[in-house]
């Protein structure tokens, strides 16, 4: 890697720190806390960790990991495997850390991905020892050049005592250029953000840190893990057509422009499919304020429907993935990676007038979202950035497939059995069946709206009738509490919601 | 009046428009939406609405009544026993309206303090007819100068199509000088707010509207409705007692100054005893960036504690509303009122990095909190600002006493049976019998320091015993649906929680 060599590590003192996998995980010790760069398998840090997992299935090995979001690459997996892992935060997606989580063996911290670096910066989290951040190059002065994603890296770089960098070779080094990292001042001292528009650039290209703080530069030749997101179906395709209709009735009633609003979609198969919707849509000038990037993105790019895209990561299928880095030259003057910090603050997302797109796992007839805990208590993912979008957007949809486990799980239940975004909080809730608009709506009438619009045959009816019995029983936001949960209860007790009778209405005693 | 006529009303042209109550209620219409001033029984438009009530009465007349938050003077009461209302927005406080909400007679939408006017400002909630705000005077050019608070009154009055001014002679010429209105942009052309402390001056001292959309102005005399706190008591004291504790924890270890961050504190008797509580610490130079402005505030003023308040109303026990206002002149360069979209603007609590302290009618062993619902399912009051602040803020406290109705309830359950703050902005639970930190601490272990710290017996074993049957169930956030609302479902058949027994732990199936 010679000529590579001086190519993406322009400050000639470091390249005496080209090391091993190996050897970069020495610096590693049992108790430390580490950050690792890794945003929705875009840019994550692929050997070190791994040389970090072959360690601790030898010696006595726990760490507390933080990233930006989920990585690729089975770290999580082979970590987790390896027993090396005590805490984890602030989101994840992989099945073998997911079941440990929910076994109680590692400690998951699900934050909003705006907040867990400015807890970190008031030392109100324990403090970074090492950053492991993928890049592309580091400068002539000892910046570092992220690959495919930002999430956290330039803080967590920013703020630990040492730094160590994958250098990663088959990421081009065309990436540079794209990023731009603006870090808020320490409060109270803290200005205004000077971002108005998704294009705006207020930062650097690259991670600006004190080059002696880099202990070691591991090389690698690892592509990203491609996105597994699932391709769109008849019913993404109905909800993708629910909102076309939707945002043209808003247009004519003077809401909203052709070019609606900065669109933030969170990650998955609905939020892309939807956004693949909007190629057979009359929406033109498009923007995107977002998290990651997926394939619907540059879909929209090439269909001359987006104007610009900004975001904190770049997550494709292989065959997107492909053609994209081969044009990204064609591409590059309309995107800008960001941190996470950034991409998803509350400020900027108020201030843009975001339309955020986020996937429910489950809704009530009130319009309060669960998005992460399966029945309640098993953590599948993480709330990610789907809080920071939902609580400060223009509005706030949220999407999901009426039922799951071939129409054994009803996604719209009496009581969600775990809150991650309160009725406050969604404006628009939508299924294959129909769309909801609950804006300015009382709970009496959002679980009129909900259920006549959302929600399939056998289930409606079933909500109807407890709506009947909860409304007898009173209350602004009326609940069987003894039923409310049953629809769960049954679920795991006999692997269906649908076997669940709804128990007539009781009277009782009156609240004193 | 003639005297008051000129210095109250300085734009000739307008005075013409003093006419009675009645006459003024004339232009209010079966139908309409009327956005009336009014934060915390402060500043309220005081006898247009119960001219309203009185035409209510007799013919068909209801209205959907927007204010800023609660009013005093019985308005709600009186307009709901009148009739008058079909629905309400944002907040309430009244025992008749709230009885009525309950019983679905109200339609009530519980909104965020700070998204009222900008649902307004893009036509997603229905228009404002007509504005009814009261004024201590208005100026030359025909602009509102507010009285004791501002809430939502500049954006509505700027909405509006007429706007009936309510002259109140009650409230001193004094207040002239104390209001900051600061109103954003449409989007998306939306500029960074220029505020960067809470004593930042941002905008104008009245709210300008074109002066012939005055259709009406009414003259009256009647005061504010006092606060209708109680005085702090032993448990109130322990509450404050543990902050104390906390935050000068927070100074040793290099967390925070002396001087704190700018404060925000809920309204009530909770938050406004612990404010109380810090005339007795060893903080200085105080700030607070909060919405209501309780009798603490200026006791804090007068014990040199406390540098500066910005607020969107003042609401105090009679005996202090005598002492402010007749020493106003001493506190006016220490106080501003703003708009509650500027109080409690998401932008400005991140920025500033406000410490939020806001009451919880009870919370879960993970830290959920239901800050609204009585059992699940009746309406309190309304979220109010606590979601503004709690969502963004540097630290989001959240007090409660551990018990309610002589023990009788506890504050603390196992599953709260509504979410209105979700465990991801919920940093620190306190009552009198402790303090649970839960920065960076995963569901299972939160459980534990609440139990431990926050709850009184004889309701501590019966949470830890709900804590390991869940735990055996397993999952990231343990419960036992079945039993998870069992407390709250004693409480409405028994009239206490305390009757409930702990059942066994049953294996059950598995998730598939």
């Amino acid at each position: 890697m010679s000529k590579n060599h001086d190519e993406r590590i322009r400050l000639p003192a470091l390249r005496k720190k080209v090391t091993s996998a190996e050897v970069a995980a020495q610096w590693i010790s049992d108790g430390m806390t580490i950050g690792m760069s890794g945003f929705t398998r875009a840019g994550d840090a692929k050997v070190v960790p791994l040389a970090l997992a072959e360690r601790a299935r030898k010696e006595k090995l726990k760490i507390t990991l933080m990233t930006g979001a989920s990585l690729g690459n089975d770290v999580d997996k082979t970590l987790t495997e390896a027993g090396a892992l005590a805490r984890r935060m602030p989101f994840q997606s992989d099945p073998v850390l997911r079941a440990a989580i929910n076994r109680g063996e590692v400690m998951f911290i699900d934050q909003h991905l705006s907040e867990t670096v400015e807890l970190l910066r008031t030392g109100q989290i324990a403090p970074i020892d090492i950053a492991i951040i993928e890049a592309v190059a580091i400068t002539e002065s000892g910046a570092i050049v992220p690959t495919t994603s930002i999430g956290n890296s330039a803080s967590f770089a920013i703020l630990a005592d040492k730094v160590i960098v994958e250098i990663n070779l088959a990421q081009p080094l065309i990436l540079e250029g794209l990023h731009d990292i603006h870090i808020p001042k320490h409060r109270p001292r803290r200005e205004p953000i000077p971002l108005m528009s998704p294009s705006d650039r207020i930062g650097t290209f690259a991670i600006e840190i004190p080059p002696e703080k880099i202990v070691a530069i591991v090389v690698t030749e690892k592509a990203d893990s491609a996105s597994n997101i699932l391709p769109p179906d008849d019913e993404t395709a109905a909800i993708a057509g629910h909102l076309v209709e939707f945002f043209k009735a808003e247009i004519s009633a003077g809401r909203l422009t052709n070019s609606l609003m900065p669109l933030q979609a969170g990650i998955g198969t609905i939020a892309n499919a939807v956004m693949a919707g909007f190629l057979d849509s009359p929406f033109e000038h498009l923007t995107m304020y977002s998290e990651v990037l997926q394939d619907s993105t540059f879909d929209l790019f090439d269909a001359g429907k987006l104007d610009f895209a900004s975001g904190s990561s770049i997550t494709l299928s292989p065959e997107k993935n492909k053609q994209v880095l081969r044009d990204i030259a064609k591409y590059k003057e309309r995107l800008i990676l960001r941190p996470q910090e950034m991409s998803n603050h509350p400020e900027l997302i108020r201030r843009l007038g975001i339309i955020a797109l986020n996937t429910a796992l489950e809704a009530d007839i009130y319009g309060n979202v669960n998005s992460t805990h399966v029945m309640g208590t098993d953590m599948m993912n993480g709330i990610g950035g789907s809080g920071d979008f939902a609580r400060n957007a223009y509005l706030s949809i949220f999407a999901t497939k009426s039922t799951a486990k071939n129409g054994k799980i009803s996604s719209i239940v009496p009581m969600v059995a775990h809150v991650d975004h309160t009725e406050h909080d969604v404006d628009i809730l939508v299924t294959e069946v129909g769309l909801a608009d609950l804006r300015g709506l009382a709970p009496r009438e959002r679980a009129q709206v909900i259920v006549n619009n959302c929600v399939a045959e056998p289930y409606r009816k079933r909500l109807l009738n407890y709506i009947e019995g909860a409304n007898k029983r009173g209350g602004h936001t009326p609940h069987m509490l003894e039923t409310a949960l049953s629809w769960h209860i049954n679920y795991r007790k006999t692997g269906s919601m649908l076997l669940h009778e709804i128990p007539q209405y009781e009277p009782e005693l009156e609240l004193s």
